[in-house]
């Protein structure tokens, strides 16, 4: 990983690394990467869906708002990685002004406390689908106008910014990175995010498939396993850019991903329910990757059949142990 | 005013306006433009400082945070400027979390009721010298990358996007003028805001001035007349734009503001205090208002040296009675 002109040479191993948001999706597949990796783990959040999941690290079970928590849980960190705080899409949707009294001020105080603790270098998952806004050309690029269409992209554009503040006034390491839809092990179908578990769970459990509009949106999904490889990278870059996209650079409509999951379950013509669309979707989203590509010296890798295989197959063990055949299904084609 | 194409006819005649923050610089300014353009004017804030100056209108005197006034001051409103309560500069540094959940919350909240009143329109004063952060060419026009480097640029980008969602989501009219330095009449001086009210008062009373770094920052200033100008143009304007510089175009760095108040004074040679530079000060600022001439059929009329004389005239008048002479000096070279 680390042969990359701007990725530092001994990599993470042995940095003190605090993950804020780690008993999440993108959390615990971070987590287990950064132990792989040699780093010294600390997670902090509500606790874990899946405990037995996690590497060995030391654990805080505390709420993001709780500032002494905090305080304690940065002692001596080198590296954070932010994945949590900043937005809640519905409730940032549904009460705006609440949401930037809690989850937005708390997300900018945590920068302080950061400061304070002498934290060198800060990771944030931002929303490559909603900071833009509608697109005026595809694939976006990082320098394309954020106009997001949405409360909760509006929230984390203003998090990039106050990173941002924190790197030219502090002389903070900062890195700001626009993930798209990131899909994989782990992420728990159901919960209103994640299209592509919520699908697999669905189909597996012969339940109608909802589709909000008419299931032609274009997004882009990426595998956990490469968004994690580049957070990764991005803990050890030292090359001039603070804001990058991570995404698979490929549009997929919703009726595609649905067609995929029906061919990696051979549930194909089961029922779809179309709702009508949402007012903070926009009509597609496709990232521009070259500059990641080029900085972080990263590449998606995981092939999308093979992805969603992985997938079905996690959570058809996890959350229908009764359907575990599929694991032994034959290969793709 | 009303002959360009974008604007309409009848104009601002008979229209219901509220302005919030009429009790300040700008909005006293504002408020008597507004009552000869005939307009129904209704203001909103802490008392002014110049009831006496204040045309004919409706006063409703109450904290920005009140929101039972503020539902009750929007009743039947068909135009709102926004001059106050998204951030105050020195506070929004000191804490930018704790300027989020109040200024900034109570500013967002109000977009709300503005929606649940039915208002047709916002006009609202950003930050043009905040904005946008260090330049990375001159002069800026509004497709400039937004990178502020203080807390209250990024507040007021923050509130220039909950505008861009009302007009996105709900058809509400909303131009945001991102303004940069205005001067002239009812600006206070010695309030850390206004260099040259600050300047002129310092120069009359023989007291020191203060520059902060060495008075080659430059920036871009504008005659209140020609802000207020384009404030009631933005208020008919029914063309595309929905984000507008508004400056002279002219970059003048702190010394040459001070040399011309210096000729207007005839108070050259006086002593200057340099104080370290401001780590939120941008370098340099000049706006390119090309669009907005173009759009609002605009152009800043007042000429640069007449501007600060009847500046100059107004402060000694006000704050100087002693040096009512002033006015009957001979004509500028």
């Amino acid at each position: 990983m680390n042969d990359h002109p701007n990725l530092t040479g001994p990599g993470l191993a042995g940095t003190e690394c605090l993950v804020l948001g780690a008993g999440g999706f993108i959390g615990l597949n971070l987590c287990r990467a950064l132990s792989v990796a040699g780093a010294s783990v600390r997670g902090y959040g509500r606790a874990s869906a899946f405990p037995g999941a996690l590497p060995p690290l030391r654990w805080i079970s505390a709420e993001f708002s709780d500032r002494s928590m905090l305080t304690d849980a940065l002692e001596g960190v080198d590296t954070v990685f932010h994945l949590l705080g900043a937005s809640i899409p519905a409730h940032a949707e549904r009460d705006p002004a609440d949401d930037l009294r809690t989850n937005v001020a708390a997300s900018v105080e945590l920068l302080r406390l950061c400061r304070t603790a002498g934290v060198r270098r800060i990771v944030y998952i931002s929303s490559g689908g909603t900071v833009y806004g509608v697109p005026r050309s595809l694939p976006i690029s990082e320098t394309h106008p954020t106009d997001p269409i949405s409360a909760y992209g509006i929230h984390k554009l203003l998090m990039e910014k106050h990173l941002g503040l924190q790197a030219y006034r502090y002389g903070m390491r900062v890195m700001v990175l626009r993930a798209s839809n990131p899909y994989g092990p782990f992420q728990i179908p159901d919960r209103g995010q994640g299209l592509i578990a919520t699908l697999i769970q669905r189909r597996l459990s012969r339940r109608p498939v909802e589709i909000w509009g008419d299931g032609r949106i274009v997004r882009d999904f990426l595998h956990i396993d490469d968004l994690v490889d580049a957070m990764l990278r991005a803990a050890i870059y030292e090359g001039s850019h603070g804001v990058l996209n991570v995404g698979s650079g490929i549009g997929r409509s919703v009726l595609d991903v649905v067609a995929s999951v029906d061919k990696v379950l051979d549930t194909k013509g089961a029922e779809i329910l179309y709702r009508p669309g949402r007012a903070v979707d926009v009509p597609a989203n496709v990232l521009d990757v070259a500059l990641t590509q080029r900085e972080l010296g990263w590449v998606p890798r995981t092939e999308w059949m093979l992805g969603l295989r992985g997938t079905a197959e996690w959570i058809a063990s996890t959350c229908h142990p009764a359907l575990l055949t599929l694991r032994s299904a034959g290969p793709l084609t």
